[in-house]
């Protein structure tokens, strides 16, 4: 990996390669964990959902005794994908082309025409590792993934008072991004691009200043806001933990952080993401004033969430191409919460619907300009993009480490 | 192959890699016999109608001694197209270009503007082996395609009764499914699928039913519909053929068996394959009554056929990439019968309609099912699925069979 | 290039080949020079538009000081496009993104976040050779391209009168035609093909006829408008410098002339190319009356031009694909002329509109034989296809020519 040297951007076909996609897919995304939806979508036993990683359409059902898991949707006789739907409530997975019928925890319980002695046992849909944290589902498609536990052990706790576990899913908007994952990560890990780029989130946020231009006048008015903060809720966990202008740092690519979630301070007068900053819904989760500044969270390669004191919203990639990013994003409320009547979907949404379109069109034209054979990687500014240097050197060293794929296709 | 064990599904790559499409092309599809189309659809000379195989199109003529004929759809100045049209009748074949002028034989009739002494008999259009049986007609685009003598001598026969030579086609559908072609024929090959997926085929069939789920009751069916169908056409050439639940053996790689046809009963009180089971246009051919059961046949590697007695029903397969196969369904009446006064489209085409498209569903989620990096090849059934296995010895057969492309590009 | 034998038509993957593709992309489209567009497009400093060479879109702006120039449209920070429109006015280049600003020179003005020691110098938009014709725009992408000099003195004095830099472009049309820019280039290169494909195209001109073809009345018509012009311009430039039927010879592979231009008559009583050949805009440039012919051009790899006295029709082509060409056609007035009132568009349009339309469906056509496994090069016309032939053997010499690509992506 000479030609990717630390602070600058990677050679062009890292964004438009096949090999280098496939490659991808097996390093990246059949290796680590991924975000797959939150919990309270598949509320009741035999609820599921489906996920595309790239062509590895994947079912995520809760089983007769709650817990959630995921299976390849794939039938072990000929292979006919199981669930066409998106979603849906099943008593068990029965496929439609033969009638092989599996149960919920994936075994194979009837095959109604094949020999007597065919060892069911063998024939179970192939089982895709699950983890949850705190009403958020996480997947592995690998065989033996790397622990869940620090992961889990730094981000409940902080994602416990939001009420994941207690929210429903007010709204999904699915997105067809013609840009590499990797151009809408680098755009996710700085707010350099902020300040012309997205109007509503400048005005709600600090993290578009940073330690080179920052003014007197902000450096105050964020120290007002975390003093404050601290103070009120010094008994609580709902203390800021990022105090500073400026993003977190995340990735930590030498000591594989993957995960990172903080409570971070909106500007004085801002008790939520909207366009005005006004509260739109009930609280969420423990939450008893609306003064909760905001949680948010990332996860590699494929979440991030900004949680507001009334909603949440969660992102989630999954790679479509080379050149193709299948996005959803996700608005929660309060499980108690009528639309209508306790929140409007107009004053919830435009704020990161319009941040994240924003976004988007970015990223294809960055996309485009990557392509051209004219492209040359440039430097990272230091001040303001050292998460997306984090991000290039934590994405090159999965790369290159040792993974065997979950299924390779015997050839 | 020792990675396609006999009795197991082809891995996942035989579905959608592009060096095995390729393969197949030269070794399938440029190298066998291929269904072109009916005799009926070209019955003066000139008529003509072009079909693709994947790239290579291909005219199919009656010529002016009313023989058909069959060239390839390439100019031999440029290489432009000659008919672009998907069928219509002329009296030469006139290249739009240059006005280059063959006869419906191929031969370079006139090249104004070459040079005098062009050698027109080196230029004339690529010819394809044509063959028909019946009103069948078959292409090889072979250079030394495989004898059509043992196919021909089996199927003339059982055919001549049906009477496509005086037929007429009442309709066309076309569908492009988006599947790999063996999958296609996978999904031909068996009846396991059809309990739950086809409910009007079952109503009028046998096939579903197989040595190990045969009740006494469907099993006394059977041989009553054949005792009486055998006594009654004792002294013709109508008696069934096959005489038992499931379906016949098709195809024998062993012997290279690429071809066979059958006489095989409906159930009781069904006279032809439609919504109701009642005959719905004038008897075709030479018989002089509804109750002949099905005539049924197929031929490697894109036909197959099922005629009532009073309409007929074929279809088509072409290889249009990878995971793409061109299908064409055809429903055939006795030329003299007028629609309308005769038959009505909305009587003839329901049952097949409904029976193909329910299949091209199947096939197009299997295809995505044995996209997953995830799938496995699983066992088929001895009972019910040993004509796919046949299939696919058969495939297997034929990629490792030594031929010689017609034509290689130049490089 | 054994297998190109001089006087026989390229073999079919020189049309649909991935890599010959790439091939063609670094051995001609980068390394020569590409017709961009019309100086009267952006007549005010700070007036750009964009081009895409394939992946590389280039802008095309007028300086500061009225010099026109180009740049690759690719920010030097993290490579995303700056312009996004197809043209447009800018007083600097700010790139959407970050706001890196960079001077219409291309230099790196300001990067507001980066560190101080960023050495700008080291940072400006990747520069692409500019030169101008009387008006028409040249570009090369390569790093030292060929000299230009042979093209602007050639040509420029025929131009001249043309008066391109006091034109207006009265309407753009834009097509995507799927063939290889090859194909488009070889049906350009004879009039083999106009006298069925080109009815309009053939009232006006002499073209078609060949030294085998033409009839006495022919040829005596056009030496009778060449000898009354030739008198008539006798003191001026505005002679016929193209005298017989049929095309002028070009390109010329052995010395590398991919540009011409001829002073050509039309038919007698045709006074412009239009559909009944009469004047339909006022004159253009320096003409004093409508009676001059018209005067024609070409630039390989992609442009030509047919100008009658009083509107000019430019054609770019850029290549999309291997079987893709993107085509714009420019129809052009004098600057002063005024729509509705001194032309219509339906007047001036129809006669190239209709001969290119026809064209285009021809190269598509051509393009669907020559991808067949059946096709086999074939001979071309001494008489009337030596510039096809010409043209092929000016493409192999490219093709083996010793270019280093402008760019190459660091891996």
């Amino acid at each position: 990996m000479k030609q990717c040297p630390p602070g600058w951007a990677l050679p062009g076909k890292f964004h438009s390669d096949e090999e280098i996609y496939r490659l991808d897919l097996q390093q990246v995304w059949r290796a680590g964990w991924l975000f797959a939806g939150h919990s309270c979508e598949i509320p009741k036993a035999g609820d599921y959902f489906t996920m595309d990683v790239d062509a590895d359409s994947i079912i995520i059902t809760r089983g007769e005794t709650g817990t959630i898991q995921a299976l390849h949707n794939v039938c072990r006789h000929r292979g006919s994908m199981i669930c066409s739907e998106s979603s849906g409530r099943v008593t068990k997975l029965v496929c439609p082309y033969h009638q092989w019928t599996y149960g919920l925890d994936g075994r194979l319980l009837a095959c109604r025409g094949m020999p007597e002695d065919l060892e069911k046992s063998q024939f179970s849909l192939a089982p895709v590792h699950t983890r949850e944290i705190e009403g958020l589902i996480f997947v592995s498609l690998a065989q033996n993934p790397s622990p869940f536990e620090p992961a889990f052990e730094t981000l409940a706790p902080l994602l416990k008072p939001q009420g994941f576990r207690r929210a429903k899913v007010a709204k999904i908007v699915d997105y067809v991004v013609n840009a590499n994952w990797k151009l809408v990560w680098e755009n996710n890990r700085e707010c350099y691009h902020c300040n012309i780029n997205h109007p509503q989130y400048i005005k709600a946020n600090f993290d578009h200043y940073n330690a080179d231009d920052t003014t007197p006048r902000v450096r105050e008015a964020i120290n007002d806001v975390v003093a404050r903060s601290a103070k009120k809720w010094a008994a609580s966990d709902l203390a800021p933990t990022h105090k500073k202008t400026g993003m977190t740092i995340f990735p930590d690519a030498e000591n594989n952080i993957w995960f990172s979630a903080n409570r971070t301070p909106l500007v004085d007068g801002w008790l939520s993401e909207t366009m005005d900053g006004k509260q739109v819904a009930p609280l969420m989760g423990d939450y008893q004033e609306a003064d909760v500044g905001t949680l948010r969270m990332r996860t590699l390669p494929n979440f991030w969430n900004h949680s507001s004191c009334d909603h949440s919203v969660s992102t989630r990639l999954l790679p479509a191409g080379p050149q193709r990013t299948a996005v959803r994003v996700y608005w929660l409320v309060d499980e108690k919460a009528v639309e209508g009547r306790d929140y409007q979907l107009e004053k919830i949404m435009p704020f990161w619907q319009l941040t994240s379109e924003q976004d988007w069109v970015i990223c294809e034209r960055q996309q485009r300009g990557v392509n051209s054979s004219a492209y040359v990687p440039g430097p990272y500014s230091t001040f303001k993009e050292y998460n997306v240097d984090s991000f290039v050197q934590w994405y090159l060293k999965m790369l290159t480490r040792d993974v065997r794929p979950a299924n390779e296709s015997v050839t």
